[in-house]
């Protein structure tokens, strides 16, 4: 039995992977299954039932001998991010949509359907919103970003309808705080502005203090891309697309908590000078949705955003 | 100058294009332009105007040569029919979403970005639906046909956002009564069981008498297209898919309109023979809309369906 994780080696991947290799998540894991990365770079992990695989999701043919008829579980997270995707529209294309596309065509191709969870975003919405986005409302993306990911939920969702893979799509919320560097995304600067602090280093907000973020942390997601793995497709029926739980916050109340909890200064630390091609993006985002089918079905969000910062303080004086 | 018209040899195409050359539709066609048809088959229609290009939609090299900087507008109606994109599920791809995306590719290369009207469909919408579909409702195809429409819509708004095409998407209502035979669309006994009746034939009705259906004659399509065409972009704003007025109707009215208009004995040549493979399609569309911002715009619908079945009538005896 195989297990694959694309972007394996990213952020959010590394990070599945190291709770996949937990004991608690036998079930998904059995003895004697292997879990597969796929990304561009080796996944940093160390696990004998781990193997690394460095190439491009776009490389149809490596898809093809990493997904056989006994791979059980997909984890779809490799992408293009948000401000890059915007910038080489031809890339964007190519990995966000060509190439979830090649991986759902070659898991149709397998005698079994392997189960699938696909991350997608919040930035398939956009346009005029209300003030909390209900479940049913249509996706207006305002970036190709957010467009791509629009597209590959549809087809993950037809691709379950007619029994070629048993997807599940997760709209992952803006995730901060991150561990580690800045990055492409439009949104980077959410985890920049407290981490940087918290490490003495200046930082820059370039949306305005008011601009209310849809927020989770990283702990809480990988337990949602887990549940999302375990869950009876069954009950997810037609809807296949889930906006995954968050908790709303301004950037304001961000700073706030930074304060709080890093210290006199630390917020002194954040400058205010705008950019107008992030918040471009960032700000037609949602910053609140209706999440009742989701918590039912049993993901989870953080209490607050002190919550988010603390567990964040814990995890990086745990790796220090 | 040049206009292009996919799918220019059938029923909705031959008629756009007959349209387009009347007098009236000077500002769309003024003189000196010329009119293109792509279609698998030959334009019917013979004007010095008009060009027939006989080709494949998916032959991106032909698309190339067909657009050029001189293409002010395009009318995108080719499309593999719903019933067939969901029995040949890689022919409804390779047509509705590769040509599609080859067409905004094509247009995205020219100095100039064409107008671009894009014909999609209330097959976009299914899952538990209130009654009446409102503007802002999620998309949910439980079609594969359904499915490629809403991803082609969603390039099309973006390539429009980023200023590739000046895009605008109709979703055309079920489209009763056609002229003609019957052809591969699951809707296609919507026309079957007046047309054939009228004509002293036989028909089936294969779904349940109050299957409710959102109807428009061709006549009001065609005006709608035109009047897309027309429309200023800016008008639409972000949201670049248009819900079409049409009207709704059971398919019980729709037979007690041919007993009326048809006199008596038509109804007895309809039966009623279920076919589950219809109902699962068609059952799934939308039976009423919410059209306020299309009525807004100028968009226009039938009375009623007496209405149609008189136009139908008169048409057939202006052709016979």
């Amino acid at each position: 039995m195989k297990l694959l994780v694309t972007g394996g080696a990213g952020f959010l991947g590394s990070r599945l992977i190291e709770s996949l290799l937990q004991p608690d998540a036998r079930d998904l894991l059995p003895p004697g299954a292997r879990l597969l990365s796929l990304d561009l770079s080796p996944c940093p992990l160390r696990d004998p039932r781990l193997a690394s695989v460095v190439g491009d999701i776009a490389d149809r043919d490596l898809l093809s001998r990493l997904v056989g008829p006994d791979t059980a579980l997909v984890f779809h997270l490799a992408a293009v991010v948000s401000a890059q995707a915007e910038q080489d529209f031809d890339l964007g294309m190519a990995v966000n949509l060509d190439a979830t596309r090649a991986l759902l065509e070659v898991c149709r191709h397998q005698a079994r359907a392997p189960r699938l969870v696909f991350a997608s975003s919040l930035a398939v919405f956009g346009g005029e919103l209300p003030r909390q986005v209900p479940e049913e409302l249509a996706p207006l993306p305002q970036s190709s970003y957010g467009t791509q990911k629009a597209m590959a939920e549809l087809l993950v969702a037809d691709y379950s309808r007619r029994g070629f893979v048993d997807g599940r799509v997760c709209r992952l919320p803006t995730i901060a705080v991150r561990q580690g560097r800045p990055n492409a995304a439009a949104s980077s600067f959410a985890s920049g502005i407290i981490r940087e602090p918290l490490a003495g280093l200046p930082s820059n907000c370039p949306v305005p203090l008011d601009t209310r973020l849809w927020l989770s942390s990283p702990g809480k997601v990988i337990d949602n891309l887990l549940l999302a793995a375990r869950l009876d497709g069954v009950r997810l029926g037609p809807r296949r697309a889930l906006n995954l739980p968050g908790i709303s916050v301004s950037v304001g109340q961000m700073l706030d908590s930074l304060e709080r909890l890093g210290g006199p200064g630390t917020r002194g630390l954040v400058g205010e000078e705008p950019d107008a091609r992030v918040a471009a993006i960032v700000c037609g985002w949602p910053g609140d949705f209706e999440v009742e089918r989701a918590m039912r079905l049993g993901f989870v969000r953080d209490s607050d955003f002190d919550a988010i910062v603390r567990a964040y303080q814990n995890e990086a004086s745990a790796r220090a």
